[in-house]
């Protein structure tokens, strides 16, 4: 199957926004057996509008609109997509009410440009949104053609893609079987994963493609097979994945849609382990990871964030000479921080940060990216020290990676050591 | 004068690289006056190339291609180009001596695919590319219509663009520009802005347009002046601006690339004011997005994140008997939470949040999205109620900015009070 994506909105024409919905569906489409065989970004303008999607369901089975819906967009969208398939547009009493229960769950009543979120061209599907107001939309012509409607809110229509069309997009590619499975690493470089995987990375066998997507202090490795017979490919994907990890050992997390907060969250649980942490330069961010894992109250106890001396010295216990003599970013702080926090808050492991996050407050001696990560736990403290970059969010982001990262192979340590 | 952006390459089609070459055309085109009707992404491929360049150069002025230049593309854009206008390809010697030169100077040989470096369709001009080997072309038809070819690789295109592309298009576009700012709001949704607004909306005057763009928790208004005379324009801008600033008074908080984050510490900063956060359903991410703004250290002392009870009550001095007769989501665990915040971290001021974020964790009483955001200063405490989705990163999202807009209010009411 081939498909075209329509992303609608003048915010894109005048590069207020970049098209991240375009390159999402592309990359979702595109695993999902589905062929993009273009991309077209038009105003918020019912003419171009249409012109476009009839230009795309010339060429396409499929068409994926995004943006456009919404109630100050005078549904030029919908009206242009009931146009192009020759559909009248219908008022649904029942969405509407589906959309005053959301908007009373929220405390709120509709006003008159709401009726908008229950206008459905006929015989189209309705695709719920669970995450906002403006509802998907689902359509087949006569002669086969498809398209999705969607809004241009990238969490709602992404969580829309995922529930609604990936699944009737999967029942109907036929014929050959494309597979994959991302293999999620941390901890080392792009560069470096392709000497450790050596041949590896090209001698996976017939069929099959490796494919490295470097994030912040993050690789995926996205394993491609590409056959006819969905068992004989799901088993050539699954060798080829055990191949990975068999060379690339404890650098490989967890897979797919894994998260290492999660992954090291579940870990917590699963040996029934409570975690506390300090934090000085990711100023919460390490907390706010660790929570946004639904659960997280199994092992999660909670966190102090001394970015002030004072609160390093008072809530955590760190020693004013200690602060003194080698000053907040140094191993010893690092030390006594993750001490600090798992007396504080009375919990089996800790975790801390601290560094120069930057902009300024570099020195000779500790430039801007030197960071400091401690661990505690019944057995003592530990700590190692990291070297970033001169970028403030950049730093923030790789510190806190790094903490994770370090509770995880501290949860290693341990079961090695029984 | 309209153009139409034509990006060339497969890896935009299967997501592997989001399109910011587009964005960034569409922004500089406008500020040059263009008007960019359409944007088109098509892969590697001469007959998809041919096709829509052919529809760009049937509805625009002017068409600006990129990618699909250099020795792996095998030269399908240049090819579809000369097509498009009717010219022969031919090599240009003195210009392989340049790419030469250019590669002697890195102490390499330039290889046989090289040799497309130096292609250039019949009449076209050669853009010296300062940052790498491919050249831009620029192209005139005998119709008018313009074309600019340029690499891919965006910081070589950027630099063909300023150096080349839009000097040559001042001297066609007389006169006119396009000026835009943009307003954040934060508190009210997209149709409760639009209403507050009434006539407003569409009534800014000859040249002057509203978009509407909204995020999570806030809705950027963006407005555009269209004119010949800078000055002229300029004015209409600010007077639109102050239009809409005094139409929806404190729901304006900033404009174009700032932060809430940065104008609440901003703010508190310029009072001379410290802040300590107490989090319990946001774990983390309030003082995490005050962090994130450079200098936070001025006004930001500490925060706890307070998951379990037991913190509440050892850390932050929330009473037992509290936490028993109300629940943690409550009117008086908020209030005692920011109070607790400011007297344990000894600051001026202090917010707290308290709620179900879910998935789990929701009562007939506390569905899940039912937060409490609770405010502390010397004066006394105050607490307020929202009601969220239910979606786990939606709610901690959404209450992280509500967060930040309590405390950003309370500064104004304390302004207010003198």
């Amino acid at each position: 199957m081939n498909a075209v994506i329509l992303t609608v909105g003048d915010e894109i024409l005048i590069g207020q926004i970049t098209n991240t919905n375009a390159a999402w569906l592309g990359e979702r489409l595109g695993l999902a057996g589905v062929t993009v065989a273009r991309m077209e970004t038009v105003g918020d303008d019912e003419p171009a509008i249409r012109r476009a999607l009839g230009r795309a369901l010339e060429e396409a089975e499929l068409v994926v609109v995004t943006g456009g819906l919404g109630p100050t967009h005078d549904d030029v969208t919908v009206s242009a997509v009931a146009e192009g398939f020759g559909r009248a547009v219908a008022f649904r009493p029942e969405l509407m009410e589906e959309v005053e229960a959301k908007f009373a769950a929220r405390g709120l009543v509709p006003l008159a440009a709401h009726r908008a979120f229950a206008e459905v061209p006929e015989g189209f599907e309705v695709l719920p949104n669970p995450k906002g107001m403006a509802p998907g939309l689902w359509g087949a012509r006569d002669d086969g053609r498809l398209v999705a409607v969607l809004p241009g809110v990238p969490y709602e229509m992404k969580a829309i893609v995922e529930d609604h069309v990936l699944p009737r997009l999967r029942d109907r590619v036929d014929g050959g079987v494309v597979l994959h499975k991302t293999l999620l690493t941390v901890g080392e470089g792009e560069t470096a994963l392709a000497e450790r995987l050596g041949a590896l990375s090209d001698g996976l066998g017939e069929g099959v493609t490796l494919a490295f997507l470097p994030g912040l202090g993050m690789v995926r490795l996205r394993l491609t097979v590409r056959g006819s017979d969905r068992v004989a490919a799901q088993a050539q994907l699954d060798a080829g994945a055990d191949r990975l990890r068999h060379a690339l050992g404890d650098l490989v997390f967890g897979e797919d849609d894994e998260t290492l907060e999660g992954v090291v969250g579940e870990g917590l649980a699963a040996r029934g382990l409570t975690l506390a942490v300090a934090e000085s330069c990711t100023g919460g961010a390490v907390a706010a990871r660790l929570t946004s894992a639904p659960g997280a109250s199994r092992y999660f106890v909670g966190g102090i964030v001394a970015y002030d001396n004072a609160v390093k010295r008072d809530a955590l216990g760190v020693e004013a000479a200690t602060l003194q003599a080698h000053g907040a970013v140094s191993e010893p702080v690092a030390r006594q921080l993750a001490a600090g926090a798992r007396a504080a808050l009375g919990t089996d492991l800790a975790v801390a940060t601290t560094g120069v996050a930057g902009p300024t407050g570099g020195t000779p001696e500790k430039p801007v990216g030197t960071v400091w990560l401690g661990y505690a736990d019944a057995a003592g403290t530990h700590a190692v020290r990291l070297r970033f970059t001169p970028d403030r969010a950049v730093n923030i982001a790789l510190s806190t990676t790094a903490a994770l990262n370090l509770l995880r192979r501290q949860l290693l340590r341990r079961d090695r050591q029984g």
